[in-house]
């Protein structure tokens, strides 16, 4: 972006392999200065679609984003769903990377097609929110682009800024959400991404036999399998109830609680269908051929669409965290999020600690909406809140902050999912759920370890193959036949023991990142109200040892 | 704080000949986790005069405050003159450690006597400036006591306020600036400490005649040393025309040149003798029996009282920096500080970036004034400022922040003065000219390396000591001297060496903490801006490699 040039380079043979997450350690590592300002000229963003991406397999387009984080100070992958992933993987993309940054404040699109990219001038889209920007692009470029965008909050630069992704209806629902890609991208001048894969064919697999005997086993997998049909009836929401009732790991007003009195107005069964009731749409797919459905499509009471994937962790960060019940208030917020292109765990993480600061009160939507778009609108309050619950607690003297290596700690209580403790602690992405999430309390330290330790290399190589979470992991389809799927689709003979030595060694180069970018291994620890403070009604403390943790990375 | 109770102990025969700086940093590494949140109730924070403090040596009263800091998170001593640590010395106090907090917002005095320590109601003092503690408190306790106190910014925790301590007209001008301490303190609640040292006396030396001659050697060698006497008649702001002028690393509009072309207005000798010309006055000391006499008293065009201790860094960090070349305004700026109780260095570096950030420009006095008093008054906008360079950087999306580990490059530019940049790099203490600077460019690399490490190992020793800086280090009176004076108060037979040693294990304490809060030794790293622009008229950039930061600690 210094010079305003487009390169278009192979892919050196030795890439071959890598995909998403492991693309883009491998890019950072390889060439960005770990101790660089996240904002500098020497930071990059890469956008790495997974290995399997445009292939034919359900749940396979994930699109990966690479980048130092102005939020963490370290390495970060944040990846998303929606069309994007996809579009890419068709056109034959490993990775487009933003590089240097231009002199002056100019806004600039980039446009990529089979024939190669462009960057156009897009001053005409300065502090347009996300829907709006997606509306304009598609004036222009046609309905069936795929769209990364940012909101104002990305072109200020704000750490909470995301890159919104265009799901199937053309519409920027879906965020590359943690760790603040939106401001390196901003910090590039780069407004939007515009991925037309016009004359791009889907991916054949190297071996079509064993390709369509997994298509079949997997979706007569998920038809069977219990969670998945749940998720199709209810979404992540319908689980919070549970979490809330059952495991009492919700977060609720500032992680002061695990569970939420009125966890059935913001989740659940019974919420969901009272906003079907009301019009709103569960089990949509936000990528093409996904067989989990697990996004929606919320309209207000009018039946004029409203947000769409109000997702598990938006309803416990906007409501629970924030004593919020009001489930048409918390979709609006993330309306909000999704225009202003701003993260909703860091949201609600943030204004749980601006509660605290006697700047809200807890159960106050119409002030959390103000709040919202003070960060919005760039406010001075906004610019302190939209750097996140660290700096906002830094600014109002607060020292009960859930924030590891300086990013919020999402819906997941530590306290009570031990193993998800050790994530946050370990994991190079600072507190990060979908870094490895285990929702049972383990019953030994050794055990939290041991658990954190397989889901997060197990997180590694989905994350690398560009597949869903969600529509895999989550559903413990096994991984052996993940392995099977890679074989299949590149004509490969790996084992699933070599794909875990795969993950691992991402694990490992991400970690090198940070222990370059100054962060020493006793960075790996929760807020000390974690360990002191129990947590109603399970009063569960986190008391995993700080030797069990540095063990963590003994593999 | 938490119970509100004073225990007054012996200290533990291993503490003996530990003092300041050296015994700060044990009591810090044995009773403080290194991973506690600085403003929660497990931090400390501790006074230790040094080792010789209560002597009736020159400016051997030096007062060290050692805690966790708010604004770089790792370990921290800062020091201050003035007359706590003499009288501290007298009393027979080795530290006052202050830890706990309330869990409510009272606030409360500490009184020192020769009879113990007491804690005291302080609400009346609530919101109150410096200079109005300070009357109030003498009024109450009598105008011989020192004080050390928190303006408003420290009881809201703000990571730029200090602790101010009284100097020897019982003006709270003297302050233990860097790094929060005001933050620490006001986080525990503690308005004031009040130290009575009525019926204490001088400690006397050990060794009576060796002390005698040591008081006269440097006399004669303070008489007869050129730095010394015109630092006597123009302070430390006298060498700032030669900094700007010749050695071209005076910070200029957030450090974009090393000289700037209205020096003479905000230092050297034409303005000192200008503002004496205006009933300003030199050479005063802030500690008794000081021989330096570096101080001075400001006084505005009326006569009336403005400011002490204008300082050479005030002078450049406030001014140049700032692009501001009225004295006044400065002194102004500097009063604030005082009253409010906030780092001349973290300001004028914060205000630096407010500038690029079009907040203000360079050179608007008004404008930066207005700034202080909105960190003073705690608005929106000064909860950021308050915060420091690095957190306002944050918020208005600059890349460009001269800081290491959060805390503010002070005005000695470490592309001219490169074995600075050496300590600013290498410090435990983030970027401290007083950890040890050295004014003249090194010839090599591995020159500027073992410069900063000699310098950080005699800084160690002075500062366990309690002697300043100003009137031994900078002097270039003879460490072994310093070592002989040791030896004659405290009855030991130390050599330089063995001192040297200790100055070397205080450095690895300070790191040891920092390695276990989170920092790795790749967070030793100057901003990227010093590596890469060169700095007019000198066109120097900080080149020494990190392989060369990385053999400091080789000792």
């Amino acid at each position: 972006m210094t010079t305003l040039k487009v390169a278009v380079e192979d892919s050196p043979p030795e890439y071959e392999w890598l995909g998403g997450r492991g693309l883009t350690a491998r890019i950072l590592n390889r060439e960005v200065s770990p101790t660089c300002h996240p904002l500098g000229k020497h930071n990059k963003i890469i956008f790495a679609p997974g290995l399997l991406a445009g292939s034919r397999f359900s749940a396979s387009g994930r699109l990966s984003a690479g980048f130092k984080s102005p939020l963490t100070q370290g390495i970060k992958e944040s990846n998303v769903g929606g069309t994007a992933g996809e579009k890419l993987g068709r056109l034959g993309v490993k990775a487009i990377i933003l590089e240097g940054q231009p002199d002056d404040t100019k806004l600039y699109v980039i446009k990529v097609t089979k024939d190669g990219a462009t960057i156009l001038p897009a001053d005409n889209l300065t502090g347009l929110v996300n829907y709006a920007v997606a509306k304009e692009l598609k004036t222009v470029h046609g309905e069936n682009v795929s769209l990364l965008t940012i909101g104002p909050p990305g072109e200020r630069k704000a750490s909470m800024a995301t890159v919104a992704c265009t799901d199937m209806d053309g519409m920027p629902s879906r965020h590359l959400g943690r760790g603040g890609p939106g401001a390196v991208m901003g910090c590039k001048r780069v407004k939007a991404i515009v991925i037309d894969d016009t004359g791009a064919k889907p991916i054949a697999a190297r071996r079509e036999a064993a390709f369509k005997a997994l298509v079949k086993d997997y979706a007569t997998f998920m038809d069977e399998n219990k969670g998945a049909n749940l998720v199709r009836a209810y979404g992540q929401m319908g689980g919070l109830t549970w979490i809330s009732g059952r495991n009492h790991s919700l977060p609720v007003r500032n992680f002061t609680s695990g569970a939420f009195e009125e966890a059935n107005k913001i989740g659940g069964k019974e919420t969901i269908e009272y906003l079907t009731g009301q019009g709103s749409q569960w089990g949509i797919a936000c990528m093409p051929g996904c067989l989990q459905c697990c996004s929606n499509i919320v309209r207000d009471k009018e039946g004029k669409y409203l947000t769409s994937a109000l997702e598990y962790e938006t309803a416990a960060m906007l409501g629970a965290n924030l004593g919020i019940d009001d489930i048409y208030a918390i979709s609006a917020m993330s309306r909000l999020d999704d225009d202003y292109g701003l993260d909703d765990i860091e949201m609600g993480a943030t204004l749980g600690v601006t509660a605290d600061a006697g700047m809200m009160s807890f159960g106050d939507s119409a002030r959390a909406i103000a709040l919202v778009n003070e960060i919005g609108q760039g406010t001075i309050l906004g610019r302190i809140l939209g750097e996140g619950a660290a700096v906002t607690a830094r600014a109002f003297g607060i020292s009960r902050v859930p924030v590891v290596k300086g990013q919020a700690v999402p819906a997941h209580d530590p306290r009570v999912e031990n193993a998800t403790g050790v994530t946050y602690c370990t994991s190079p992405m600072g507190a990060d759920h979908t870094a490895g999430d285990i929702l049972f309390r383990q019953s030994t330290p050794a055990e939290a370890v041991k658990a954190s330790k397989q889901a997060q290399i197990n997180v590694a190589i989905v994350d690398c193959l560009g597949l869903c979470l969600n529509a895999f992991m989550d559903r413990a389809y096994p991984m052996e036949k993940v392995t099977e799927m890679v074989n299949a689709q590149c004509g490969l003979d790996l084992s699933y023991e070599s794909l875990q030595e795969i993950g691992k060694a991402v694990l490992k180069e991400e970690r090198a990142f940070n222990l370059n970018a100054g962060f020493a291994p006793s960075a790996d620890r929760l807020p000390e109200f974690f360990r002191e403070e129990p947590s109603p009604p399970s009063d569960a403390v986190f008391d995993v040892p700080d030797s069990e943790i540095g063990s963590f990375w003994d593999f």
